[in-house]
């Protein structure tokens, strides 16, 4: 019966075994939740953060320097502007947040890859902005557009992702000028995944709002969001001039941002959770508001950057029990606002993909899922206090994204799953390894690791003993090996390759 | 100011060093959680389980073999009995299981270092049953009693453990008939915390008591439960004559029991989730009601050890979303019953304490604080699936245990929490170091790793670019250097060494 079984699937033990050593290019659909989002906070402390964030967006007011544009609109939409500094009066902000939808569909170039953030989904994109990498052979060096174009494709060929991000590291031997060209480039062409724009000047932001009208039609691209970009506000609430000009150029063009603050608690936000949270509700309706001053509707995520400090020596550490509140506590914010939330990611503090880096890391995905997170940066790669993209730890932390979805798909309940008939006919004392139940069943039932060890101790040990940078290490090679470019229009091809090399041709240089 | 606060500190640099490098001999006290429980079935589908659960029950029923003395108990009690199969009625095992208590204290020789097992809150305990034992320097070898004891030691150092455990390494040089006493003797002269009995025959779990009996007291110990014993069950559905006798002996004698279904799902439960969570409540009700049988009153824990497996290689898989699903959906089974929780540890597959190690560990300690464990074995030091306790392990589990002491504190939300007093001060674009409310918290505010790196990477890299393992092994040595025996009354001692010599003296070695 097992016998026939294994024959039915076909090929005996050589193809198995191919099987399984062939590296996947399925890419699983984002996670829609079958399980709660884990409230931390009671309904009264939600009202006390709401009303004090009002309370300080009213009395202490952000600041939009170098920005008279912003303030502008500010005082038309009858805040109170007194130099850079905006006071906005209780309930306006919240308010204006109304018209942002609750969530939005980014479309990718390959259709089957367009993801749904918001609502109950999670949406997973890699490690974002480091401008070191390392890997075990070479250690920690400088990122280069080589390296850059490595990740996107890792991303493409990593199951659980269903993002190809944005500076997945900094290509820092390309011209600062130009890098985002580069980069959009290689999102576009090495991968059919959605992807992010440029925020480091407005112009780049525009730029990349053209080259994805090369890539989709610039119609489609009014009609369509085709961009998720990262806005970080500078905590304690000031919105600076370049991600403010860049959110004005997605907002205008229907394409989405993220608006987050970025906190180090203690140092950007107050000791406290619940000041932290505070200041961040504050800020992300202040950001939001002004999106929606730019153009109502416009797609955003409330995001939420946050960690806490070691006060002794003033690193920034991560994975912590701080973070995890602070999590929990704006993911139950951004869902009384009906706003999609940004969250949590393979965060550690580690200079190596050890031990450490895994603790911290697992702490933080694990609370992101359960915190309601629908859009996660940073979800793999991201190694010594994202300082680095880290090769190893990439598809180390992509493998463990798999658990996400896993855990996210609740507990089946139907009568299949119950599962008494297969209780029957094993009884006290059997064991369910070959009842019909588990034969039918046993190939969809638990997650597996497509990376780490769980082979006897003996073969283990023959095989070298490798720990699991070591098994990552040759993933990464494996995977680099397997890649094939998913196909492209050559005329669209062309058309993206005369654009880089045109706006290039347009400026010099630039490493400032 | 800040130089201020620093001199009133005292001390300067060096003393500043002394302090953070000494190790401390704290023992926290056990989690008191005030964080919801996260709660993933629906009451639809808790009736479901419990439904079938008391089918299986009915008409399947379960084995209590070569045991003519709980086969009599069950026949009294209305069961069903037919050979070694009991059949219990609907709502039988359920109405049995009301006599035990929602909660119980055990009692330390220490009583500042008792435990309040059941409601809210959970007590961490190291992991139990390994042969093996590995470290950095030596590698995996068989177990020693020398072995057993730096165990001990070392949980009696852990600020975040509060609980020494039972079997920590099983210590294969001591014959098998006589390592209870000396494990017993170890836990009791070397530590202060509450520790565990010995199971293997129900004569061991006599001597348990009875040595207990010297150390408190043997009225004391009628009066007062001063050990937590494992009892697992033969799943599927199968109560073994040894494990019974010790219940039962721990059970007249007022001592604890966890009773725990033993699962590797796939082969001693069904494939599925739910499946395996109604063959789990099945056993337990079984179990509890029979120790009820025995003593109404005794205390016991609804226990459950999950695992999944690897259908291709066999092998136990840990840290996995299925054995979350189960973990989280039996903790809200307990809680219907009213009755303590243990599931959850330190679980991994890995052969090394590496990421796999790592990431495996952290998801299953994260879930078992968010499943309302009460009681968690394995909470450190386990490895290769329990194969194995490791050395550097134990020390980097029980610091991540800290994180769930933070995480369960909750979000404190008191005026001084709120800090809009703080962010008032700061006001946009200034920063929280140096601000009043910084210098009254910062020191509370945040949990900090007493083992992970934090340092710069230029520092970390002049120091050897230890990883992990590197700083576990330093952490070891120093705390066993640093190891000071609790004191103990000299008359006691001398009892109690008097009582292990002459019951190693009654019966000759065996070591089978």
């Amino acid at each position: 019966m097992a016998g026939e079984a294994r024959r039915a699937r076909g090929g005996g033990g050589a193809a198995r075994r191919a099987e399984r050593s062939a590296v996947s290019f399925e890419t699983a659909k984002y996670i829609e939740r079958n399980i709660p989002n884990f409230e931390i906070l009671s309904e009264e402390a939600l009202e006390i953060i709401e009303r004090n964030a009002d309370i300080i967006l009213e009395e202490i007011g952000v600041n939009f320097p170098d920005n008279p544009e912003a303030l502008a609109l500010w005082r038309e939409a009858g805040a109170s502007v007194d130099g850079e500094r905006v006071r906005i009066p209780k309930g306006l902000a919240r308010e204006l947040c109304k018209t942002a939808p609750s969530e939005y569909t980014q479309v990718a170039r390959n259709p089957q890859r367009n993801v749904v953030i918001g609502g109950r989904n999670l949406v997973l994109a890699p490690v974002y902005g480091p401008p070191f990498v390392r890997d075990a052979a070479g250690g920690r060096r400088y990122a280069t557009m080589g390296d850059f174009n490595k990740f996107v494709k890792l991303a493409y060929m990593s199951k659980w992702l269903h993002h190809s991000g944005g500076t997945v590291c900094e290509p820092t031997d390309v011209p600062v000028n130009k890098r985002h060209l580069d980069m959009l480039h290689a999102h576009m062409t090495l991968s059919d995944k959605p992807f992010m724009g440029s925020v480091t000047e407005p112009s780049r932001a525009q730029d990349s709002v053209d080259m994805c009208g090369v890539l989709f039609g610039e119609q489609f691209v009014q009609d369509n969001t085709v961009m998720t970009s990262l806005i970080n506000i500078n905590s304690p609430m000031t919105f600076d001039d370049v991600m403010m000009g860049a959110l004005k150029v997605y907002a205008e063009n229907n394409q989405a941002a993220i608006i987050s603050p970025f906190i180090v608690g203690g140092a950007m936000a107050p000791v406290s959770v619940a000041g932290t949270l505070t200041q961040v509700l504050a800020e992300v309706l202040a950001g939001i508001a002004y999106s929606q001053l730019v153009r109502k509707g416009a797609p955003v995520i409330f995001g939420a950057f946050v960690t806490s400090i070691d006060m002794n020596s003033g690193a920034p550490t991560f994975g912590t029990p701080e973070a995890a509140h602070i999590t929990y506590g704006a993911g139950q914010l951004a869902r009384r606002m009906n706003l999609p939330f940004r969250s949590a990611g393979s965060f550690c503090g580690s200079k190596l993909p050890d031990a450490q880096a895994a603790y911290e890391t697992s702490n933080s995905l694990n609370m992101g899922l359960l915190s309601g997170v629908n859009f996660m940066l940073h979800a793999c790669g991201w190694l010594e206090g994202g300082l680095v993209s880290s090769f190893e730890k990439f598809v180390m932390d992509a493998d463990q994204l798999g658990t996400l979805h896993h855990l996210a798909q609740g507990i089946q309940m139907d009568e299949n799953a119950q599962a008494l008939d297969a209780i029957r006919e094993v009884g006290p004392g059997g064991h369910y390894l070959g009842c019909a139940h588990t034969q039918a069943n046993f190939k969809a039932a638990f997650w597996k690791s497509d990376l780490l060890d769980y082979k006897p101790f003996e073969t283990w040990s023959e095989e070298g003993a490798r720990d699991t940078q070591t098994l990552a290490s040759l993933r990464v090679e494996k995977m680099l090996a397997d890649y094939q470019q998913p196909a492209m229009d050559p005329a669209t091809r062309e058309a993206l390759d005369a654009f880089v090399a045109q706006k290039k041709a347009a400026e010099p240089d630039s490493f400032m």
